[in-house]
C-alpha cells in the first residue's frame, strides 16, 4: 500500500543547481571525464532499481523476518531478497564507486550516496546487506596487504560476496577496550581466532556465496584497553588460491535477535570456534583501520535516516491529500465534500512540512559531505584534500546523530499525519517508525557522536574544523547580506553562527575546570551545530530559488516556501536547546547515584 | 528480564503531603470517612496484583498477541490475561471506585487514578481491557434509563461483564459527523443496528462472559454531521431479565489489526449485522453521552502514558547502574572495575532525570486533576463543583497530550541508555516505546487535545477557566516568593505564567482575523501550558521538599534535585516553542496543496 517515488529533481537541484557537483568532480582527476548527464542517468537507473526491486519487498521483509537453521547455522533472509541481491550484482550497482584495480567503475562516492538515499527509501533492511560489504571493501582497501585486496577486493567489488563488521561483544559496545575475542599466530601466517560477537548485522545470510566478516579480536600479547585490539578478516569459507571457495570456516550464526525493526536484516550472534584469520593491517592497530569502517558507517546511517524521511514524508502528504476529515477551521475548502482533506489543518501541515524541510535539508547537508569526501579522496591537491577531510570529519557526527534524531521526529509525525491507521501495519508508516530507531544506536549511539563532534572535533583542536566551517558561512553571511530578499535567511544564520562561536567557548572555558562539562553539554550542542549547518543550506537555497522563482517552475516556489517554514518553525529549537546546554552539568550530577 | 516496583513512596508523598488528600476527600460527603491509611492499604494491594499479576505477562502478551477464530469470531487474548483478569475481579478491583447504589466500593476516583498507574506500568495492553470497561460504565452511568442501569451496571461493576466504545469506521476517526452505521427502531423499543466499526479496543475476548459494547449510530430521521448521532448498548449476549445470558447478539469481530504495540490488546474490526442494542441517553445526543466516556478515556491515556514512563524509566536505572561501559571524562569512577557504571556519564543522567521528571511531574498533575474530579462528582457545594469541572476540563487535553509525547520522549530515551540491547524485544525497552505510540494518537490524536485545549478551553470562554488556573499559580508565586530558598523556583514558573498569558493574548487577536491561527498555535501552545502547569507542580514538590530535607530521608533531596534539573533542563524547551507559535500561520499555509 505505501509507495516510493525517488526525488531525483531534487537530488539534481543538490548536485547540479546548489553544489555544481560536476564542476567539483571534474576538478579530480579520476573523475575527470563525469558529466551531469552521467550522473543523472546513473541515479534514473539506480531509483528504479530502488523502487520497483526493493520497495516490494520492504513490508513483506519486515513481516517475515530472518530464519536460522541451528543445525547448519545457516540463516535465509525473507522472500525475495536473495533475488533482489541478484538483481543488483547483475547490475553492476555494487562497483559503482569501488576502485577499478578491483574491477571497480570508479564513479565519485557522491553517486553511491545519492544511489544508497533511494534504496534506503525503499528498504533498509535490505540495503544494510550491500552497505556492510561496503564496509568491508573500505577497510580492507585502506589497511589490507597487497595480498589480502587481491583475493577479497574483488570479490566484494562484484558483490559476489559480502562482508561485515564483528566488533560488538555482549559484555561491550560503545567501549571496543574491554573486548574479549582472541586471535592466536598460527605457523602459516594465519590466525586462529575465537570469541563470540554480538548485533552483527547482514551476519549471516543466504544472499551471496560467502561472507567476509572483519573482526576485532586481541592478540596475546596486546596491552589491555583499546590500544590492543587487531582487525582480522575472517571468511565465511576460506578463499582458495583460484578464487573458488573452500573448506568451512568455524565462524557460525548461533542466535539471531528479536529486534523492534529491520526484521529482513539478519542481526546475528556470531561465534567463532578457533576461525582462520589473517590480520588487517598492524597488530593493535585495529582500532584505527576499524574507523575506516565506522566513518563510512556513520555516514551511511545518517543516509539510512534521510531515505526513511523521504519515503515517511512522501506516503504521509499522499494520504494528506486524499484522507478527509474534519473541516478547516477557517471555514469549508472541499464543499463539494462531506469533509476537507486534511492537507488542509494547520498542523498536519506542519507536521508534513518538518519532514519535507528535514529530508531536503538533510540531502544538502549529505551530497555535499559526499563531494567532500570525493575531494578528500582525489584530489591532487594536499591542502584541499586535508581541508575536505576536517570538513568530513567534522560534518560526520553531526550527519549520523542530527540526521537520524530528525527522522525519529519526521517519521513520528509522518505516522501521526495517519491518525489510528498510521499504528496499522498495513499501511506500513509505523515500520518506517521502527526501522529509523535503530539509527539513533549502531554506530556510536547519538550521544557517543555528540561526544565525538564537541570533544574531538570541535574543542580538541582549538575549534580549528568549525572555524574554517564557519569562514564558509561568513563568507556566504558577507555575500548576500546586501541583498533584501535573502535578510529573512541571513539574519537568522548569521545570528545562529555567533551563537555557537560563543557557545563553544563557554563550554571550552568550563571544559577546562571539569571535562565533564563537555559530557553535559555535547547532546544539545550537535543540535545546535546541526541547526547551523541546515540553516546554511537552507539559506543557500533560498538563494537559488529565488533567483529561479521567475522561471516558472514551480519547484522553486516550493523550496522557497519549505525555507521560509524551516527559519519560522524548526530553527527556533535552538533558543531552547541553548539554554539547556548553558545550565551546565550540576544539575545534572547533584544527585547520588543511589537516589536515583 | 524487566522490573517493576510500585511507586508508593511517590504516591503518597503526592497525596499526603503534596495535596492533601486526605482532607480534601473526608470534605466531600461520600467519602467522609477515607483516611490516608485505608489509601495506603489499598494502593499497597493495587501494586502487589500489578507487579505480580500483571507484569509477568507483559513481555509475553507483546509476544503472542491475540489470536481470532475466524468461523466462531471469538479472540483469545494472551496466555495468562484470562486467569488475571479472574484474579482482578476476585480481589474486587473493578469496583473500586464505582456507585455503591450497584455494588460499587464508592471509593475516590483518586485511588482508582493511582491502580490504573500501577495497572499500565506494569502491562499497558491488558489494562485496556477493564480500563475500556469502566468508560463503558461512566456512560451508562451517567446517561443510561433506570433499566438500562439496572440491567448494566452491576454487571460491569463487579467486572463479570466488560464494555466497550464503537466509535470508529474506516472513513472516519476523528470527524465522527460522518459515520454511517445505522440503527431502525423496532417495535420492542429496541433498535437493529448494523455498519462496521474498526479500531475497538478489547473488542472481542475471553476474560468475560459477556461485552457490553457502546456503538455510535445514525437514527433514520438523523441530521447529517454530528448533531445526528446516537449512543447505543449493544452486548454480545443479550441479557435474560434475570441477568443470565440469553441468544448471540450479531455484534461480530470480523478481524484484528496488525499494531505497532499494545499487541496484548484485541483491537477488533467489529461488524454490526442488524444487532439489538437500546438508545442510551436522548436521540441525536450521542456525542454528548459519548463524551462522558472520552473524557475519562483521555484522562486513562495520559494515566497509561504515565505508568509506561515509571516502569521504562526504573529499568533504565537499573541497567544504568549495572551496566559498565567507558571511563567518566573526569577520570575513572570505579577504579576497581575495568570500566566506570554508565551512570557516571552525564548525558545518560539527562536521560534518565528526563524521564524522572515527566514520571514525577506527571503523576503529581495526574492525582490533583483526579481529585479534582472527585471533588466535581461529589461536592456538596455548587461553585466548587463548577470550578473543580472546569480545572479538569481544562487539564484533561494537557493531561492527554503533555504526558503522552513527555512518555514518548522518556521510554525512548530510557531505551537508549540500554544502547543496542534497547533495540532487542528481550530486554523489555522497545515494547515500551511501541506500545507509548498509541497513546499520542487514541482518544483524538494529539492535535485535536490541543484544538480542545486552546480552541474550546481557553478561547471559547474568554481565558475564564485558564485565568482561574493562573490565579492559583500566582498565589503561590505571590505566598513563596518571599523565600529565598525558593527563587530559583518561583522565578522561571512566574516568568512561564506571564508568558503564558501574553502568548494567549496574541493568539486570541490573531484568531480574530483567520480562525486558522488557532491550528497553527494549537501544538506548540499545549506543550508550553503542559510545562506552566508542570513547573506549578514542581516548585510545589521543591517547597515540600525543602520544608522536610532535614528529616535525613534522602527521598527529599532526590525530588529536591529533580525539580531543579526540570527547572533547568526541561523547562527551557518553552523558548524555542514559543518562538515557534508566534512565528503564526502563514508558514505553514503558504505553499500550495499541490507543491506539497
Amino acid at each position: 500500500m505505501p509507495q516510493y517515488t525517488p526525488p531525483l529533481r531534487d537530488m539534481q537541484f543538490v548536485l547540479h543547481e546548489l553544489l555544481d557537483a560536476e564542476g567539483s568532480l571534474k576538478a579530480l582527476p579520476p573523475h575527470a571525464e563525469i558529466d551531469a548527464q552521467t550522473i543523472n542517468a546513473v541515479l534514473e537507473e539506480g531509483g528504479k532499481f530502488a523502487s520497483q526491486v526493493l520497495f516490494p519487498l520492504n513490508q513483506s521483509g519486515d513481516r517475515e523476518g530472518c530464519t536460522l537453521d541451528k543445525a547448519t547455522h545457516e540463516v535465509q533472509a525473507p522472500a525475495g531478497f536473495k533475488q533482489a541481491y541478484a538483481q543488483y550484482v547483475e547490475g553492476g550497482w555494487p562497483s559503482l564507486s569501488c576502485d577499478p584495480a578491483y574491477g571497480g567503475q570508479g564513479l565519485p562516492v557522491t553517486l553511491n550516496q545519492c544511489l544508497y538515499e533511494m534504496m534506503n527509501s525503499a528498504n533498509q533492511a535490505w540495503t544494510m546487506y550491500p552497505g556492510l560489504s561496503h564496509g568491508a571493501y573500505e577497510a580492507l582497501h585502506a589497511h589490507g596487504s597487497p595480498e589480502l585486496q587481491q583475493r577479497y577486493l574483488p570479490k566484494l567489488t562484484s558483490g559476489e560476496w559480502t562482508g561485515t563488521m564483528c566488533l560488538t561483544e555482549p559484555h561491550c559496545g560503545t567501549d571496543l577496550g574491554l573486548l574479549r575475542t582472541k586471535a592466536e599466530p598460527q605457523d602459516d601466517g594465519s590466525y586462529r581466532i575465537s570469541g563470540s560477537k554480538i548485533f552483527i548485522s547482514a551476519g549471516e545470510h543466504d544472499l551471496a556465496a560467502n561472507i567476509v566478516h572483519l573482526v576485532l579480536a586481541r592478540l596475546p600479547d596486546a596491552p589491555a584497553g583499546s590500544k590492543g585490539i587487531s582487525l582480522f578478516v575472517v571468511p565465511k569459507f576460506l578463499p582458495k588460491d583460484d578464487g573458488s571457495l573452500g573448506e568451512r570456516n568455524p565462524v557460525f550464526c548461533t542466535g539471531l535477535e528479536h529486534k523492534m525493526g529491520i526484521h529482513g536484516n539478519a542481526t546475528a550472534q556470531i561465534t567463532l570456534e578457533g576461525a582462520k584469520g589473517w590480520l588487517v593491517g598492524q597488530p593493535h592497530k585495529g582500532l584505527a583501520a576499524m574507523f575506516v569502517m565506522m566513518n563510512a558507517a556513520r555516514l551511511g546511517v545518517g543516509n539510512q535516516s534521510l531515505g526513511l524521511t523521504e519515503v515517511a514524508y512522501q506516503n504521509a502528504v499522499a494520504y494528506a491529500k486524499d484522507r478527509i476529515q474534519m473541516r478547516a477551521l477557517s471555514g469549508p475548502k472541499a464543499p463539494d465534500q462531506p469533509a476537507d482533506p486534511i492537507i488542509v489543518h494547520p498542523d498536519v501541515r506542519k507536521m508534513l512540512l518538518t519532514a519535507r524541510a528535514f529530508a531536503e535539508g538533510g540531502r544538502a547537508m549529505a551530497i555535499y559531505t559526499a563531494l567532500q569526501l570525493d575531494t578528500e579522496l582525489a584530489s591532487s591537491d594536499d591542502a584541499e584534500r586535508q581541508a575536505a577531510a576536517d570538513e568530513v570529519a567534522l560534518l560526520t557526527p553531526i550527519i549520523k546523530a542530527f540526521i537520524t534524531d530528525n527522522a525519529w521526529l519526521a517519521t513520528s509525525h509522518c505516522m501521526q499525519v495517519f491518525g489510528g491507521h498510521g499504528y496499522i501495519a498495513e499501511w506500513g508508516m509505523e515500520q518506517y517508525v521502527r526501522d529509523a530507531r535503530i539509527n539513533m544506536i549502531y554506530e556510536g549511539t547519538n550521544t557517543i557522536q555528540s561526544l565525538d563532534l564537541l570533544g574531538r572535533k570541535v574543542l580538541a583542536d582549538g575549534g580549528k574544523k568549525l572555524k574554517a566551517f564557519g569562514k564558509k558561512v561568513a563568507q556566504f553571511v558577507e555575500d548576500e547580506g546586501v541583498s533584501e530578499e535573502m535578510q529573512e535567511f541571513i539574519n537568522p544564520l548569521a545570528d545562529l553562527g555567533d551563537k555557537v562561536t560563543k557557545l563553544t567557548t563557554e563550554i571550552g572555558m568550563k571544559a577546562m575546570r571539569n571535562p565533564d562539562e563537555v559530557g553535559a553539554a555535547a547532546v544539545d550542542y550537535l543540535r545546535v551545530a546541526g541547526h547551523l549547518v541546515f540553516a546554511y543550506f537552507w539559506a543557500r537555497m533560498a538563494k537559488v530559488a529565488l533567483e529561479k522563482q521567475g522561471s516558472g517552475d514551480p519547484f522553486y516556489t516550493a523550496k522557497l516556501h519549505t525555507a521560509r517554514f524551516y527559519f519560522a518553525k524548526l530553527l527556533p529549537e535552538t533558543a531552547g536547546l541553548i539554554r539547556s546546554c548553558r545550565a551546565g552539568l550540576e544539575p545534572l550530577m547533584a544527585m547520588d547515584e543511589a537516589l536515583f
